[in-house]
Order: structure tokens, then sequence, then C-alpha cells
């Protein structure tokens, strides 16, 4: 059994699969961690179970995950953890795939903070917690920027003083890496192709949204940079920006650069457009006549086109363009906003294909279309399973 | 004779048209306006012109300027002065086409200054300064930004909270908007189609640089934003950058707003990434085995790749990609970095008539391209002076 762990300075999410076929068995969360009232939800076979019970730091939230886990019946009897897999959010230039976990691996992580600071501290709580209470077992660091750590300097390098680079690591590393690395493995299978052979564009949109272009199976280019703010529309992140307006608005409102950095990151998006960052209720209120959300919709998906244009031309055209997480998977609007009326460029695009959701894998190209359009379900959880496992398995 | 004038805070530069052919006659700068060392530079006829005289103020550098055109025999003995152009930098929302300048029109630009802080301020004393010189004579205001003004709000608007663009006017309005006009009209009549058929993507690339994807004549985006900064590489301005990144030096750099401003626009781009910012002699370096250079040069012609793919994607394909401005006329290593290799977006690229340069226009696609290749010869004064002489000449 191999145990994935999402650690935030005051949550742990986990999920427990099964090996070899990495099957999914339990997931739950521990929030509140630290504070007097804390709560444990588990998800097992179906049901669900909460408990208030408070843990005044990580690895008492991890001894009481794993407390509900025997009593749930998942381990014990024989059932032991073999691997525990972290995701880790910010790897910087260090990490360029999933490492089993040393104590240079850990300087590493906390190394790369100032680049991630409210995230790999955390993630260094859940990897020492994991070490108490499971001193046996091997644990593994998957990184959500090592699969970005491909790109070539023309996409990494902003067009700043080199000494930003040097001094202060400022460069594109992108993030959600894992689940760009594990959509584009699904989508070979699916094109039965080798992914080797396959250049693809794929896009990540959930609360956080990015963009990759996929060459040989390696990145070329992505949309989030040296943070998670840059690129798409998201939730409440603003994406790409003319980059004199955080000054702009220092200057004209008095706010600190602390204060704009929660504006654009907290604020701003879909959420700052219409006052609402669930896809699903935005497309019904722009049906419905909202102009606010019919613009926030037609930002997002317009954005979203702009990108699908700029890495065809980065990669020099495209065999697949990839749509997965929540919005990707279950959006038929915004997917059908995004790609249609891209002929000349060789995509064509099949409004009933796309309307025929319910499944995890589909396409929706038409059969002339040079490029296919595919769906895919993605899960970060389960690829960091598969990495620990092709690490620590025997 | 008509005169175009283009003001800055202690400088005007000016040229001299004769109508209706709006040729050019003579052109050159006042510098120093305000310091006790001044400098007038005349060129007229092949001819230049170098002199040491101090102005106080615009209206005495404007009445040196007269002077030396008489002197020099392009004013007097019966021709006269029919109308003055002034270049305005930004019309924020008001302007969407060039108007006959009166106390509201004056009122509209002073208003809009706080979008651009140096230029407008200084436009407004090239108007006064003009009126004073020469009272009876109409003048005329053409605004950087008024082509863009066509826009929809899904490329104008960022996805930031409503406020920012209602009690900020922070939106996307967009620069070198009579350029990219002028070549637009330029390209139509190459092409030998009219313009509103037309689908165009114009790569303005000088020391400052944009895009603009045209549909039928309209501008529909642009790379440039609420400031100049934005979008493409340039000789000083970085272009588009993860917004988190400004807050990020000033955070771990201690440096102020203003700070970051003047780093960004004024020692970012080519310069801040390999020390110059000329691209002829980046080129050279490049060719010479110069890492930074090459580095510098492959990121400024990606990046224009990566513009030219999102306008494709935004247009929905186009009839013809323009290079006009000084790299983008003059340099066919830049020209052939950008465009090699798109075949699939249906750019075919030829390198021999790439290389067949020293014509103000010529195109450099292969026959069997979808999309034209064209160059042309921009004149940002030429176009000021033709909208000069459209509103006020007989």
């Amino acid at each position: 059994m191999l145990l994935v762990l999402n650690s935030g300075s005051s949550t742990i999410k986990f999920e427990i699969f099964a090996t070899p076929e990495i099957g999914s068995v339990a997931s739950g969360i521990v929030e509140r961690i630290g504070e007097a009232k804390g709560r444990l939800e588990l998800r097992c076979g179906g049901a669900k179970m909460t408990e208030k019970s408070a843990a005044a730091n990580h690895r008492e939230a991890l001894e009481l995950v794993f407390e509900a886990l025997r009593e749930a019946g998942v381990l014990g009897g024989g059932i032991e953890c073999l691997g525990v897999g972290h995701r880790i959010v910010h790897g910087g230039e260090s990490f360029s795939e999933p490492v089993v976990v040393s104590k240079a691996v850990i300087d590493k992580i906390k190394k790369a903070a100032p680049l991630a600071p409210l995230h790999n501290p955390a993630a260094v709580e859940g990897i020492k917690a994991a070490g108490q209470v499971l001193p046996d077992v091997p644990q593994v660091a998957v990184f959500d920027t090592a699969f970005h750590q491909t790109m070539p300097p023309r996409a990494y390098r902003y067009a700043l003083p080199a000494w930003c680079y040097r001094k202060h690591a400022i460069r594109r590393y992108g993030m959600h890496g894992t689940s760009h690395a594990y959509v584009a493995r699904r989508a070979a299978r699916q094109l039965r192709k080798p992914l080797e052979e396959l250049k693809l564009i794929t896009l990540h949109l959930g609360n956080g949204a990015s963009v990759a272009a996929i060459d040989g199976g390696e990145c070329v280019d992505t949309s989030m940079g040296l943070t998670p703010l840059e690129g798409l529309v998201m939730g409440t992140r603003s994406g790409d920006l003319d980059p004199a307006i955080p000054m702009f608005l220092i200057r004209e409102t008095g706010r600190t650069a602390e204060d704009i950095d929660r504006l654009l990151n907290k604020e701003s998006g879909l959420k700052g457009l219409c006052g609402e960052n669930d896809v699903r209720g935005i497309v019904q209120k722009a049906e419905a006549g909202n102009e606010a959300a019919e613009l926030a919709l037609d930002i997002f998906c317009y954005r979203i086109r702009k990108y699908i244009g700029a890495y065809l031309a980065a990669l020099g055209g495209a065999d697949a363009v990839v749509f997965t997480a929540g919005i990707g998977e279950n959006s038929a609007v915004v997917r059908s906003r995004t790609v249609r009326g891209l002929e000349q460029l060789g995509i064509v695009f099949d409004e009933d294909r796309n309307l025929e959701a319910g499944r995890r894998e589909f396409s929706f190209h038409a059969d002339e279309s040079n490029v296919r359009l595919l769906v895919v379900a993605t899960s970060e959880e389960r690829a960091i399973a598969e990495a620990t496992w092709e690490l620590v398995g025997d």
C-alpha cells in the first residue's frame, strides 16, 4: 500500500493506493492542524467518515490518519505501507524528476522556500512527520515543477538583467507538472502512439490553470512562471498582466506590495471579474444574461485560445490538444468556446462529440482535423503513487 | 505645408511635409529645452545643420525651428504652414481617431496623464507652444492608442476586480497604433485587396516593439497593455513577465516600486540579457559565439513567434504577417528565426526572398504559403501628416 501526502501549513490531504495496480482505496484530509479544534475526514469504499480530533502538529495529524485507517481496516492485518509519496510544490532548479527523500533532498526543498514560501515549509513538515510515524518506510518527493525542467532557456528565461536569474533564481519554473506529465502519457496511449513521437498541448484547467507545450514527452514551455500567478485566467488569480500594473496600483492606491500580491492571487481572475470562481455557476449566469459572468467566461476562454495558438507556434504544430482537470474534463462550453473556429490552424471541432461527455477519456475533433482534441481525466495523486512505486517498489 | 510634432519633456522632434502628396521636405529636433545649453538639428534636402541655441520652453523651441526653416527656405515666400499634427502617446478611452485640437481635447489629454505621466504633459506643452507660435493654424492630435480602441472587452480587460477598470481605468490600451494602422493600409495595397477583407498580424519591431491583430481594418488585440511595458521583449523593456515578479523583487531586494519600474523599463529587455539593445550588434555578437547575445536574440524571436501563433488563434487565421520598423524592416535574421518552421500553421518561409532586402516593401513567403509574409516600411510622421491633412486640408 502506498500513501500519498499533500501537506499544507494547517492541513494534510492524503490518499491510499493499493499496488501494483495503483488503485485508490481511501482518501481524506486533516484540517486545522495546530488549532484547538481540528477535523479529520476519511473517504473509504464509498463511505465518508468525519470526526473532530485536534492535532498539535503534522506528526500528530498523521498519527490520527493511521489510527483512522486501521479502524477502517485499510491498514493492519498484514497490509503495510510500502512507501510515502509527497507532493512538493517547488523544486527550484534542483529536481527534474521524483527522488527518494534524504537529508540532502530536504535541504534543497528548504532552499527553494523563497520561491514557494507558503508551500515548501509545509511540505518539509509533512516529510518529517512521515519519517517519525513511519521511520522504516521509504519516502519519495514528487515536484510540481520537475516535469518543466526540460524547458530550453528561451522559454524559461525572462528578459530581465542577468543578475535576477543568477542571484535570485528568477525564471519560469511552471507548476502542475505531475498532472501535465500524467495526461501526456494517457493521451499517447489514447492516440496509440509513443509519447516520444508526439507534440502535445496539455491544458490543466482547474481552479488553478496552466498550459504546457510537450515535444516528444519533454516540456518545452508552460504558462505558469516564477509563481503560479502567470498565464491563464484562474479562479482567483489574474494570470497574465502588464507587469507595470502592480507598480501602477501601488502608486495610485497607496497599497503595499503584499496587498497587491494578495489582490492578484486571491481577489482577481474569474472571481474578480464576476464575483464567482466556479465555472459551472458562471456558465449558468452567463446563459441567463449576466454580463459580468459572460465577460469573465469570454476572457477565460479567449486567453486559453491564445495560448493554444502560441504553443502551436512554439512546437511548430501539434498532434493533439488535451483538456484535463475539473473544468477541462467537465465543461463542454469552455472546450467549445476555446477551440471553435480554428480550422485555419488545423483544428476542426465536433460539437456532437464534445457534448457526449460522461467518460473519463474521449476525443471531440472532427475526422478531418489535423490536430486531435482529447479529454483525459487527471489524477495527481495517482501519478505521485505511480512515481513512488517506481522508485521504492520491488 | 504640414508640420508634425513629437514633443517630449525636454525635446521637440519635428518633420515638415508638402501637401497633398505628403512628401517629407525637412526634419529635425530641438534638444535640452529648459536648459542653459540647447541644440537644434535640421535635416533638409540631404543637408544637415546643427546649431547651439537655448530654448527656455517649448514655445521658444518652436520659434527656433521656424526661424531655421525660414533661413533654409522651407518656409516663407508664399509657403505657409496649413496644419500642425501632434503625436500624442495616450488618449485613454476618449479618442478612437485623430481629432482637431480644442480646449476640451486638451483637457482630455491632461486627464489621461496618469496613464502616460512622462508623455502626455509634454504633448500638452507642444500643443500650447504651437498655438502661441501659429495662432491661426489648425492643430490635430493623433493618438498612439486610438487605433486600438476597437478591441473587444475580452482583449482589453484584465482579469482584475472590476473596480480596477472602473475607478483606475486599468485596461489594455496598446501603443504604436498610428504605425500599425499605416502598415495595415500599405499591406492591403501590396496585397491588392480591400483592407476590410483582410486579417493581418502587424509586427512593429523597433526599440519599442508591439504586435497587433487586425480584422477587416480594425484592431482586435495588441501586445502592449496599460503601458508600453507589456508584450514583446524590447530594447530595454522586459515585455511579458510573471506579474508576481515585481513584488518578488521588492521583497527580495528591498527596492521600491519606482526602482522596479525603472528596472523593467530601462535596464531589462535585450540590454538586460546581453548588455546591448541594438539588434544589429547583437546578431553580430551572436554569430561570433557570444552566448548572452545568442540567448537574447533567441528569446526575442521566440516571443514574437508565440505572439504570431496567439494572434493566428485570436483571428482564426490570417492573410498576412507584416514586419515593420527598424528591426522588422532591416533584420533578415530576426524575420527568419521568427517564422521559420511554421508550415503546419500555413506559413511557408522563403529564405532567398527574405535576404533580397533593399526595398521599402517586399514579400518573403513561398508561393505555396497560405499566410503571406510582408515587409512594409512604416512612417509614423507621414501617417500623422496624412491624418492632419485629412482633417484640415481643403
